[in-house]
Order: C-alpha cells, then sequence, then structure tokens
C-alpha cells in the first residue's frame, strides 16, 4: 500500500486526562516495527475495562492515552519478521497475547502468556519501550497494546488474530474482549453438561455471554444473579429460566439458590468482581460435583474467604482469563461458531455510533444502558 | 454356616470412655437385619481417625464404642435382600458407603452417597436405629459403621467392598481408608501429567499414599512438606526427591516453593489438616495450569483465605473425599493395582501385632512411630 513505510495521520479518541471527555484529535501513527502490524480499526467497541482504566481510581494514571481494546480491523502493513499476517487480512486485535514460544503458550491449559499477558500499566510498545503514536511530536500512551479508538493503530503480531475475510467485523469485533471472557469461562471452564442448572452472577455483557455459553452447551435451567432486576427481561434472550436478586431476601443469596436446586447449582460463573459475589458462587454449587468459576476482577484488597469443608466436600473452584482461550489459536474457532449461527452475538449490540460520537457510547455505559455500543470508524 | 442367624460371641475392643485405654471384652454381634452383612474380620489396622474419635476432643462423645474402620474380611453370613454378596466373600469394610441409587452414587463425579456418607456421630445401624453389640445386654455403640475392632461385626451391605479372593487381606486391608484416600486424591482429582512436579503438605501415611499415587503418575520432582525433618528419610521411599521444612524458612512456604520450581508446582495436595498449610499449597501451585487438592479436615472454625487473583490466574482449588473413590465400584480396582504390582502397600506397614495388643498400636500413633500398624485377629 501507498502508506507501507510511511507515518498515518488519522483520527484517534484521545484521554488527555482522567474522566474527561475524549477528544477527537489527528494523531500520526508510525510504521509498524519489528513483530509489529499496523491495522486499520472499522469497528471498536467499549467495553467496562476502557471505562475503568479512563477513570483511572485506584489505578496508576497513564495519560495522554488512546484507549480501546474491543475492535475489528484490517491488516495495513506488517513490520520485520512478521510471516502469519499480509496487508489486508482481517483481524481482532486482544488486549492479551499469544507468544507461541513461552511455556504458557506451549501449555494446553494456560493462555497466560509470559511475553504479551495484559499489562495496564505499560503505554509503550513491548520491542522498544517506544509509543507509535504522536502528535505534533508529542508522545501519546498506548493501552493494553491496542489502542483501537484510532483509525490505524500499531499492535504486537502476537495481540492480532487472523479471523475469517467474511465473518462481519461489525459483530465479530465484540469477540475480542468481554464476549470471549464470558462464553469462554462457561464452555471452556466450567463446562456444563447438557440439562444441567447453572447460576450466573452479574448480567453485564461478561455474564450475559457466560449465559450464551450455558445456553449453547445445553443447560436445562439457568439461573441469573443480579442486584438490578431489570436485568431479567434482557436475559430472557440469553436463555435465563430464573432470576435471583439477592436483596429480595433475606438470608445470603447462596442459600437461596441451594433451597431452589435441592442442594446447589452444578456450575455458577461469578461476572462481577465483588468478593462476597465470588463467595456466594462458590457456596451456591452442589456438593459431589459442584464447579464455580471466577471471571470478574476483584479490588487488590479483596479477600476470598470460605470454610475447608466447602471444598472437601468435593466443590471445584477456578479462576479464568479471557475464557482461557488462546488468542490466536483459539478465536478464529469462536468466529466460526458464529458463522455458524451457534453463537449469536446481534443480541450483545445494543447500541452504534459513529466513531466521532464516542463519548455517546461513554455516557451510555456510565449509565448502565444497555450492553455493547459498536463504533463505526468509516463515518 | 452354623453361625449364620444366631448371635456370635467374640472378642472385641470396647473403648468405654474418652481416651482410657481399650478393654478386650466378650461381645454379643446379633445377626445382620435387612441389606447388612455380618463380617469375620482377619485384619484391621488403626486409623487416625479411630485415635480422634477415641480421644473425642471437640467431638461428641459417643461411648461406649468399638472403633475400627481399616480392615479387611470374610463374609460369615447376609442379612435380607442383599444379593450381591455371600457368605465367604472376601471383604473391605469402608467408612464410607454407595447405595448405588441417590443422585451422588448415580453422578459420575461424587462418591458422597445420601444415604450412606460418613457419619461420625451415628452409633447404631441405619436400618433399624439400633446396635447389632451387647455385652450382657448393654448395647455398645457402632463407629462409622465399620466398628472392625471385634473379631465379627455387622456392616451395611453399601459399606462392604467384594475383592479378589486371592489378595492378601493383612495388605489390602490398608485400602479401606487412609491409603485410598491419599492415593484417590493424587490419582483422581489431582492428576499430575507424566513428568510434573508435585508439592505434598503432610508426610504420615495419607500423604505418603499421595506421593505414591505421584510415583505411579511418573511425577518426575515430588517434594515433601512437613513439619518434622525425620520424614524425609521415610519419604524417599515413596519417591520424595526434594523436602521442605516450613521451619528452616523466614518466609512462607508457599514462596519457597515457587522460588524452587520456577513459578511454582503443577499439584499440590493438602494432606495436614491445617488451614494455613491448606493456604500454601494452594498458593504454590503454578499459575495457569495449576491445581491444589485438599485431603486433610480442617478445624470447624478454620476459614480458607486468599487472593481472588490467586484464582483468576488461571488456578484451581478442590477438595476430595475419600480420594473419590466410590466404595464398591472403584476400590476392586484399586485392590488389582495392587495385585499387578503397580501400586505398592507393603511400605505402608511398618508394624504388626495380635489384636490382644491393640492399645501398643494406639502407643505407636500417639507417638509418632510409623505409619501402619495391621493387627492380625486370629492370634
Amino acid at each position: 500500500m501507498a502508506t507501507t513505510g510511511n507515518v498515518i495521520k488519522c483520527k484517534a479518541a484521545v484521554a488527555w486526562e482522567a474522566g474527561k471527555p475524549l477528544s477527537m484529535e489527528e494523531v500520526e501513527v508510525a510504521p509498524p516495527q519489528a513483530m509489529e502490524v499496523r491495522v486499520k480499526i472499522l469497528f471498536t467497541a467499549l467495553c467496562h475495562t476502557d471505562v475503568y482504566f479512563w477513570e483511572a481510581k485506584g489505578q496508576t494514571p497513564v495519560f495522554p492515552r488512546i484507549l480501546g481494546h474491543e475492535a475489528g480491523g484490517i491488516v495495513e502493513s506488517v513490520g520485520e519478521g512478521v510471516t502469519e499476517l499480509v496487508p489486508g487480512d482481517h483481524v481482532l486485535p486482544v488486549f492479551t497475547g499469544e507468544c507461541k514460544e513461552c511455556a504458557h503458550c506451549k501449555s494446553e491449559e494456560s493462555n497466560l502468556c509470559d511475553l504479551l499477558r495484559i499489562n495496564v500499566d505499560r503505554g509503550v510498545m513491548i520491542g522498544d519501550g517506544k509509543s507509535r503514536f504522536t502528535i505534533n511530536g508529542k508522545s501519546i500512551f498506548h493501552f493494553v497494546g491496542t489502542s483501537t479508538f484510532s483509525e490505524y493503530t500499531v499492535i504486537h503480531v502476537g495481540c492480532v488474530t487472523k479471523i475469517n475475510p467474511e465473518a462481519p467485523l461489525d459483530i465479530v469485533c465484540l469477540l475480542s474482549c468481554g464476549i470471549s471472557t464470558g462464553l469462554g469461562a462457561m464452555l471452556n471452564v466450567a463446562k456444563p453438561k447438557r440439562g444441567s442448572t447453572v447460576a450466573i452472577f452479574g448480567l453485564g455483557a461478561v455474564g450475559l455471554a457466560a449465559m450464551e455459553g450455558a445456553r449453547m452447551a445445553g443447560a436445562s435451567r439457568i439461573i441469573g444473579v443480579d442486584l438490578n432486576p431489570a436485568k431479567y427481561e434482557q436475559a430472557k434472550k440469553f436463555g435465563c429460566t430464573d432470576f435471583v436478586n439477592p436483596k429480595d431476601h433475606t438470608k445470603p443469596v447462596q442459600e437461596v439458590l441451594v433451597e431452589m436446586t435441592n442442594g446447589g447449582v452444578h456450575r455458577a460463573v461469578e461476572c462481577t468482581g465483588n468478593v462476597d459475589a465470588m463467595i456466594s458462587a462458590f457456596e451456591s454449587v452442589h456438593d459431589g460435583w459442584g464447579v464455580a468459576v471466577l471471571v470478574g476482577v476483584a479490588h487488590k484488597e479483596a479477600v476470598f474467604k470460605t470454610h475447608p469443608m466447602n471444598l472437601l466436600n468435593e466443590r471445584t473452584l477456578k479462576g479464568t482469563f479471557f475464557g482461557n482461550y488462546k488468542p490466536r489459536t483459539d478465536l478464529p474457532d469462536v468466529v466460526e461458531m458464529y458463522m455458524r449461527k451457534e453463537l449469536e452475538l446481534e443480541k450483545f449490540i445494543t447500541h452504534s455510533v459513529p466513531f466521532s460520537q464516542i463519548n455517546t457510547a461513554f455516557d451510555l455505559m456510565l449509565k448502565g444502558v444497555g450492553l455493547r455500543c459498536v463504533m463505526r470508524m468509516e463515518e
């Protein structure tokens, strides 16, 4: 392409400081260096994690920064040493990577790549410790290696998943973060059997993706747990058969679930990050065979507590990261699940706006309205 | 047999009160009622659990009682409705049962039979709520449905495992409790892969049985953790390659293990029942693939605590009971492992005494000498 090897000037939404509306700026995007690719982003969605690091409460503030990590695009050019991708490939950027060389990548069980595991504090490329974004020569920080709130971005090749070019990027872009996280937690980690009873704590996009996984796995009873009663209506579209609001009960919600299910659920998946919900989720699974899976990220000082007998009675407690999916190896298959219509993604997309209206997407999420707002770059 | 249907008078070791030496008495053993069998015990070993309920510290005192649950014998007669066993069958009594009818028995994953799950407070038969033991008409309580410190005992058919009659009962009697518990925790629950690194906390008989399982599974590095340095020599016979005494280190033992193993062990099995050891075991497993299995029974007030991130980094925490073995379905196969010389049981037997010297066996265990003392009834 004509742009190969050159700096590209394009639009990006820049977070200049914590909590302040993003500002649309013209940025310069440097060419990809060794083991990097430059991607033309076509669609990007907004995920809670973007908002979390934009608010930067209790987090290291890294500003000015280009946020964004749930997206789909097309490879514009590739740096030295990149052999698996060529310009024109359809790709999903992923906030955590897969180097394919480390012990984790070589393990069948782990997706916690030693080299490219998520790093929320790093604002530069891993290769040379520099940013590829500038505005009039001033460096702008990256975010989790993806920075998809830009028409072009530079990403380490290990954080880019090549997918079926027939897949609609405005829809499968959701798979680069939250939906895969919840879906994989259910399908890869909780693994409910057909006909089983499953509880999901927290009915945001991740929790509903876990619910979608439970539906796909053939769970016959799917119990949603959320403090917001309005979530039930939406959850029904994802197969929710029962709804429990802990506020409606005087006893702990785990006791309510155990009573409802004659001893406990087969599987529980926790998607709130609240440590009390984690404990409730664990204690709501049946002895002998129950498995609880933690997805939500807890506060730094949180402590998970339970009586050891709850474990000794043959319950299992596991945590997962990005649904245990290895980004490059596994995500193409998740895209195919969508293509085969096994996985329904459209119902997660409740809003769509032009990229220029990105602050509207932030407002929707801050108000808790909808699930995913997809932003269209080419408008 | 001539004894069928009649009361049998025989010798039993009776615990008249907590902590007092057992007393050899002539007891009357009533015939088995519906779904019960009367078993002639040939060999019984002493397990910590017997001592624990004999001391009855912090437990409901149930006296006078005939303790004992690790044993081997031969069916003398069977009660109404018993079809799977006939007089002459070689059997192992088991302190927890398998009714084959309940949800747990029908589940592939659980061995926590609803009907016959261990009950340490019940001193009578489940069928009619009565004891089968009397001394001059005075009822003597049973213990965990087995009461093997008697030449004859009556057991629910669901707590009796029929085994290969060629198996030496003086050796395979160990499989009715502790050895199966540790072995199964490793082989059925932790499931280490060939070449993996395993840590075992607590090197008593159960821990060494877990170690035997690790050796059988082909673990290449087997780290024993114990506060008593004398345990290392014995553990070497079970495949122990490294020994860590937490007392030798100023930092928490989990940090020592993580450093020794470049990030953590593949599997950890906790066999002490100390909640701090449980936490250490869990936090010593590697992120991405580590599995910790809890075997030891904790104090009633104990609380397991850890930071949720230790789980979210893809660690698994599980508990197990009786090594996840279903007594009647699975134990015959464990006996065959011994018969094929895959499982080495002889090295667990450090002492052997006539039944009349049962108090010597108690003394040895109280002093922490040896692993298992097998008592011979017919001497």
